[in-house]
Order: structure tokens, then sequence, then C-alpha cells
């Protein structure tokens, strides 16, 4: 490699690192965020859960409700229960939507599940509070747009929470601070490659 | 809520039920998967610490390699050295790029933290492999392209792998079985709020 390239190099690394520098710098408010993971793509649910590894590395609190679910009991169900005990850990359960293909049910089913979350987001104890595919339930009308969202709002200072799901509306996107779209480029399933436990669930 | 609502609500459930059900029984092939997580938004390495989170529920032997990370020691990493010693976990460490501005030292790291996740890539008893933030060593060229991506494509069959970071280029993309783009549409620290450990490390 030349010496010139050498130079070029850390130039540019030079000029990379001040302006990261600056933005974090500029960034000075400390509290809780919000965050929402939508999009068609795989790696929502999961994102979640990483944050859920990141913040028990912290030794933090956290709490986790999941509002559909397929039939399968996941891994990160299944790690959860068995070696994070101290992780209030909440399922919709038997509201699973394409499978109960029952509005009504599904909406008495969401609505329980939504007392459990609404009273994690009231808890100044929890520092983390996943609310893993609530966006359906907002989609499908399910649950009342302005409830939701005045809870997530008034939530403890210090308390972060994650949403994750397709879609989930404008109002949402709005009062969140950190929102990533995670698209769907390919899929392996697509492929004729069938979901992976381990890695799809 | 109407007669009628409930009837157009359930026929769609099905309808919707029905074309996933013929999505999954179309996909056949059992084996590992290969997993991007690319684009400039939040969720990539979370994600892919989630996925290892579901291994772990399912007892997977996992291997995770960090290619670059900041100064500051990330609560998936504490998380992982104090909870789960099983997990064979390696960070590039002394490679991190903003900092040390060395194209040539830098290169050096990347070529040593490249052998041990070349080793996970040839163990069939590695369920799951993390590459978090390999992509960046593909894009300074600090890495061999096509040793990379042979060593992804030829580990063993039950295995999967995921990768995350930036970039990365098309050649990457095209020998992974599913990709997701995250698209950043905001970011807390753009607002003026500080990265928050337990979610963004």
């Amino acid at each position: 490699m030349s010496k010139q390239r050498e130079l070029k190099h850390k130039k540019a690394m030079q000029k990379q690192k001040a302006s990261v520098d600056a933005s974090i710098a500029k960034a000075s408010e400390e509290r809780g965020v919000a965050v929402l993971l939508t999009g068609d793509g795989k790696g929502k649910s999961s994102s979640a859960f990483g944050m859920v590894m990141r913040a028990l590395g912290y030794n933090q609190r956290v709490g986790v409700v999941q509002f559909i679910k397929g039939v399968i009991l996941s891994g990160e169900e299944m790690y959860l229960r068995k070696h994070c005990p101290e992780v209030e850990f909440h399922q919709m359960g038997t509201g699973f939507t394409w499978d109960t293909q029952d509005r009504s049910s599904d909406i008495e089913a969401a609505e329980r599940t939504w007392t459990i979350a609404k009273k994690m987001l009231s808890n100044p104890e929890l520092d983390l509070v996943i609310l893993d595919e609530l966006t359906y339930m907002l989609s499908f009308d399910y649950l009342n747009q302005d409830e939701v969202l005045e809870a997530i709002s008034q939530r403890p200072f210090e308390q972060s929470v994650v949403v994750t799901g397709r879609g989930g509306g404008k109002a949402l996107q709005e009062i969140m601070d950190t929102v990533s779209e995670v698209k769907e480029i390919k899929h392996a399933y697509k492929a004729g490659i069938k979901a992976r436990h381990g890695v799809d669930y």
C-alpha cells in the first residue's frame, strides 16, 4: 500500500471522526428513548430482543409484551422464561389474529394485553419496555390509537420503549424518537428455504 | 361493531392465512440461512444479538465476532461475557478505525480477527455465527472480498450466519439468503438526545 493512500485514508478518517464527534457533542439530552422498528423486512423483533440483551447487560429492568405470536414457542420466549425470570414477560397468546379469525375475541385479547402494557409504561422502575408487534393492534383498529400514543408519550422520563411491527401510522412515527424502516431486499423463504429456529423464531 | 364488519374481517383474515400457509408450505428446504442486515438505520447489530438470544433459547451453539466497536463496553458484550460463557465471543478491540486512523494497523487487526471468524465459519458445531460490522472491512478493503464470500458460502450446511453493517457491496448481497435494509427514518441523536445505554449500546 502506498504512502499516499495511507495518508489519504488517515485524513478521511480524521474528517469522519471529527464529524461523528461533533454530532455526539451536540446530543446532550439524557432520557429514555422511544424506538420504532417498522417495515416489511426481517429483523424488527430480533432487534428488540437484542436491546433486551443490552439492557440486561447493564442490569436494567425490562418488561416485554408480545401482541401477536404464532403457535410455535419462540427462542426468545424460551430463553427469557428460563434464564431471565426477572424480565416481566407477557404474551397475548390466544389472540393470534391469523389463526383465530375472530375479530371480537381478538379485540378482547388485545385489550387485556394492552392493560398489562399500559401498566409497564407507567412503572418508573422499568428501564426498557418492549411492545412487540403492537403496530398491528393499531392497524386492525383493535386498540384506541390516542390512548396508546398517550401512554407511550407519558411514560416515565428515564424509560425507553421499543415498538415493532409493520405500519403503525404517521401519528405513531411522530411521537417516536428513532424510527427505522426495515426493508426486505430479499427473504430466504421466497427462495424455498424454511424458517429457521434460532434465526427466524 | 357491525356483523358485516366482523364477517368482512374474518374473510380477509382467512385469505391472509391461506396465503401465508401457502408460502410456508412451499418453503421446504431446511438448512442454515445467511442473513445480511445493512442500511443506515438503527437496529442492525441489535437484531443480530436478538438472534443470539433466540439461538440460545434452543440451546444452540453460538459464535460472535465484532469487527468494529467503540471504546465503551457494550451491554451485549457485558451480558454475554457474564451470563453466556458458552458463547464464543471475540472483539477486534484495538482496531477501531475512527479512533486509530491508521490503515496499516487496522488491516492487521482486521486480518487477525478474520482468522477467528473463518475458523467459526468452518466449525460444524456452531449453529449460529454473528459477524457484526463485517461490511466495513469489505468497504475499507481491509479484507479480501473473495475470501470472505467463499468462507460464508462454504460454511457447514446447518450453520446460520448473520452479517451486519452499512454497505458491503452487491456480491455480498447475492450470496446471502435474506437481506434487510434498515433505513433511518429518524434518529434520536439528530434531535439532540444522547445515545442510551441498554438501547444504543
